[in-house]
């Protein structure tokens, strides 16, 4: 592929699309567009645009699609996995879509809101709330992240269990095509089979088959009632036997359900500020239990009382606590939301976001743990999660004391070894961060060359000048 | 493309692949395969091809892809678009995945249940029953129909509210691609972020990308108490509103939101044996409302009398009555199930399966009667089906004593009219049929030019040769 961005009259003429005023080329206004939050991908780009509105975004892909020059387009910047971040190639116009931030209509009695790509997924919350109903999608980086990085990535978080992903939250799309045309796809139905489902094909796609500019969201009823839980467990394989029981006698109403081991709990206590110790003596395993109900409090204790009894008759749990305040709810849920920054302290930590069947979890921990400390002895492994997905954060602390950048430097040797388990046990390497540039180069080893097939084709019938996101997901062709 | 099927060379290669007990060539043998439920598609094959697993449905589209031989994959026969009939011009050859009617597995513990395309979705339920879970796609034709058409027109039924269609209820596929190659996507994953949505696609694709041949499905814990109950109220803005409380109250334990008008209960109950009136009085409209529990029958009870005594509050019943035993509450279903069969001895019928916003559905139904009336002024209009979806069988009976033929043959003219308010309501032509041969030139007339685009493009993609069920959801190209 040519670098056609160093010709300054081409720069000019994407600049007239948004007005120099919303076209950076100061190396300071860019700079914060290239690096991401970890520091761990930092790309170059002469220019990063802010268009404010779909019709904006369709003329700058209709002048890259002519021009043949890259895109990335850019919502919260806060993924994980580099999609966001252009490459150092300098070839790549970063689209920001953070001006299309507008909640354009929220229907009560639909139970719909129509959001654009830029609206921070925090202020859609709050947009659904004010409504006196939820948009259950939550994440750590809620506060920052926007829809359209949460569609493009297919986002999860702790309220999947109930409430599904951003696939599940999405009725409509409105996507600038990599020619620059405009698919209004903005449906609010609940209902309609008229073809192939599109909608889902951009979701997830990190960016590489269109810029996502607009979507239909699902609204719930807000809950009336939660409880709170943490329950010390001797295991995993406990841990899910609660699972199963919750979900028995909760059904809908368990709304989360996170594994924690007791390493998470001292790591959080010892270095995140207002966390403490959700129980009096400490356990091998905790379990995070929320249940909601949409009549009352009251219903959502009975739930919470029917619980206790039964697990407490099978043995399950050796001691719990209900969260008694909304403050002390909020408490509890900190914990395990800090637990990843609770690790940084601590020295380098080796990730994986992981998932398995939900019945293969204990297995999967066990199998994980004894590969990992046979390679490295010391290392004090924090693996925690959404138990009730099937997703675990497979994270792994290096040994007290050890040389940080020795230890990061078998990032990859690691993550070999707990993918290889994890594909034994039929599940994926990538839960819910998706593949972006950290794992492109593995999905290709991995799938099989029938399914990366349908990928290429796919990209191909898109995007067939490779403009979109090149290199994310799949390597460039 | 040219007619090879009139090659018996040709079809004694394909015969070889199944063996000839299992390879239909006398008329009498594929004539059941050529002719859909109500007859209103016939079609012509001179093979009838019934391979035994996933390797014969690969070997059957490897010798087709080599010889541009055109395929139509059937099911039950039960799809109401004619995607499942053949093409009149004997191109060709029907796979039928009957024999495919394995369950390979079930997971209790992962509540998931791996099924061949061909295992009938009445066996299905019953095989999540006997684990004492709860399989939930639930259609009037679940005796016969079978899990990969469900899956091919991503069917929905009555269990949408609460458990979405047959997209939300799969985790993941084996499918044989147009070439013969199978991809094996038989993951029973919750959560899997690793590149495009590849399963999505094919599921509601109605067989034009490639033959489904088994699917991971989610299983549920069972309910353990039950409530169903027919409201009488006085319009469907009342339905709306009755149906809106009964989602605040009950929130996911509102299993079922059906709306039946007056002369559907009346058509009901004059032709279908065991169906009686629900309430003493008639009334306009009527909701069959379901309310199931995962706790117990008292807490299904409780939501119930919270529903009747708020609803009651608001003014919003005229009358209601809930079923008191478990035979009455099938009664109660079987009166909204049987519905459209009650139709038939009144004389023809046109009939619409579309969707608009749930908000919606009193003003589609106020301008749909309007315009209706105004083209057939007796006509007999059954607007009945799935208000919580905002999904209604917009059905229209003949005027008492017309000439059946002579209504029947402004089948177009109608739903012409009927289509345009719906897409000026911004909903659906098609909620759950699917497109089929039925409408697909009203598809294509409907959809913009840069859906259309993307459509083929995927099509293209995926079966360059068209060889896969050519003419349905898309003309050939």
């Amino acid at each position: 592929m040519p670098y056609p961005l160093t010709d300054p009259a081409l720069i000019d003429r994407f600049a007239a699309i948004t007005g120099p005023a919303n076209a950076f080329t100061d190396p300071a206004d860019i700079a914060p567009h290239l690096i991401e939050l970890r520091g761990l991908y930092q790309g170059e780009s002469p220019l990063v645009l802010r268009p404010a509105n779909t019709d904006e975004v369709a003329a700058i892909l209709k002048l890259a699609h002519e021009t043949e020059t890259a895109v990335v387009p850019q919502g919260g910047n806060t993924g994980l996995v580099g999609a966001q971040s252009p490459r150092a190639d300098k070839a790549e116009v970063v689209v920001s879509l953070s001006r299309l931030n507008r909640i354009r209509s929220l229907d009560p009695l639909g139970q719909t809101m129509v959001a654009e790509a830029g609206v921070v997924l925090g202020r859609a919350q709050q947009a659904a709330s004010e409504a006196g109903l939820l948009f259950p999608l939550s994440l750590g980086s809620e506060g920052s992240c926007q829809i359209g990085g949460n569609l493009s990535s297919n986002a999860g978080g702790t309220a999947v269990l109930a409430y599904g992903n951003m696939r599940q939250l999405c009725l409509g799309l409105e996507v600038v095509l990599p020619d620059g045309e405009i698919w209004h796809g903005l449906r609010a139905l609940k209902k309609n089979n008229t073809g192939y489902d599109l909608r889902d094909l951009f979701i997830g796609a990190e960016g590489t088959l269109g810029i996502i500019t607009a979507a239909v969201l699902k609204l719930y009823a807000a809950p009336r009632g939660h409880e709170t839980i943490y329950a010390g467990v001797d295991s995993p394989e406990t841990a899910l036997k609660l699972f199963r029981l919750a979900q028995d006698l909760c059904g809908p109403s368990l709304t989360g359900f996170e594994l924690l081991p007791r390493i998470g709990i001292e790591f959080t206590t010892r270095h995140i500020n207002g966390v403490r110790d959700p129980l009096s003596a400490p356990h091998p395993w905790y379990a995070l239990i929320d249940i909601s109900s949409g009549r009352s409090q009251e219903a959502a204790r009975a739930m919470l009382e029917d619980l206790f009894v039964a697990a407490d008759a099978q043995g399950l749990i050796r001691d719990a606590a209900a969260a008694e305040t909304e403050a002390q709810r909020q408490a509890f849920w900190k914990l395990r939301e800090s637990m990843s920054w609770a690790q940084k302290p601590e020295g380098g930590s080796i990730k994986h976001d992981v998932s398995v069947p939900v019945a293969r979890v204990p297995e999967f921990l066990a199998l994980a743990d004894r590969a990992v400390l046979s390679a490295i002895p010391d290392a004090r492994i924090v693996a925690f999660g959404h138990m009730g997905d099937g997703n675990i954060h497979y994270n792994i602390s290096q040994p007290v004391g050890a040389d940080k950048q020795t230890f990061l430097a078998r990032w990859g040797e690691i993550n070999k070894i707990v993918h290889a388990i994890v594909l034994e046990l039929d599940g994926s390497i990538s839960a819910e961060h998706g593949i972006g540039q950290l794992k492109r180069d593995e999905l290709a080893a991995i799938k099989s060359p029938v399914e990366m097939a349908m990928m290429h084709r796919i990209k191909q019938a898109f995007d067939p000048k490779g403009i979109m996101n090149p290199g994310k997901v799949l390597a460039s062709r």
